[in-house]
């Protein structure tokens, strides 16, 4: 699926297959990461940051202590994007448990 | 003041004076932090990181590409302590805006 | 001048002068910069480490305490490149001092 | 054995067994951790440096893309201490090989 288009329904709900733990909520895709501490949950981001960086497609998120939640949304499409995929699987592979 | 005991509404109005910037919601110490981009914000981050690390003290925050936003307080009295200013003001001066 | 060629002496003399700090060392280009402490200096490398991934062009780099020492240049040409200008300059904005 | 004396070597050679990888070299506890790639790498950083930052003990250290090469002693005592021994501990175990 191409990265910049607003993907459809049916598309989400295919693409929720290959990134377990995430879900759509309030039009974006969401997902709760929860780490065994601070300094493993601030690696995880910074290693996301990297990545979100590197992508040009930066996350909204929120941590505290062990815990770091996230949404994904395309802003230029107005929806979720492949691009928020692509982020979505890539911080599970980052996080050990995706 | 000490950094364990609840600080009184008093002694909070009196604290807000040394954090410009900062303000009392919901409970919390709370302070909007915008940077040029997301590069900027992250390294604010990485830096009020390392100091509430240290401080064992952590924050709740949420990051959108070149907003930080903060919310401190200490569950351990149920309210906002001298540890939450102290952080409150690194994060000013980690901030270049403080 | 291209990122990708292996840059002559006299290209490089030239975008010496657009980095200060720089100088040639053992065919790189190297800087020591120098923060006030630990805190600063780890900032200054976080933000680095993101501009140095969105480049793909990674930098050699030691750190003790506030110093940091980097040595830039390009594998793929075995030498000085576009590239390491390029990282170089966005380290002296990054560090603030440049 | 206490963080703050230099150790003898013997009791260096006693506490080499504690820290898989290391080994003592110029007078410093001495690895080199080998990651997958840049990102991994830093992330390792990112979380040794919130450890090390938190002892205010903290690391002469050496990157290139993948590879972390660490250099620990303990400036007051001019040697190995305990506390290089606890922070070679800490990495080995953030690095998930130790």
């Amino acid at each position: 699926m191409s990265p910049v288009e607003k993907l459809t329904e049916e598309q989400i709900a295919s693409g929720l297959e290959g990134v377990p733990g995430w879900a759509v909520k309030e039009g974006k895709l969401h997902r709760v990461f929860q780490f065994s501490d601070f300094n493993e949950a601030f690696g995880f981001m910074t290693r996301a940051a990297l990545v979100a960086e590197s992508m040009n497609h930066h996350p909204e998120w929120f941590n505290v202590w062990n815990r770091v939640v996230v949404d994904l949304s395309t802003h230029d499409v107005g929806g979720i994007s492949g691009k928020d995929f692509e982020l979505a699987g890539k911080m599970n592979e980052l996080s050990g448990n995706g």
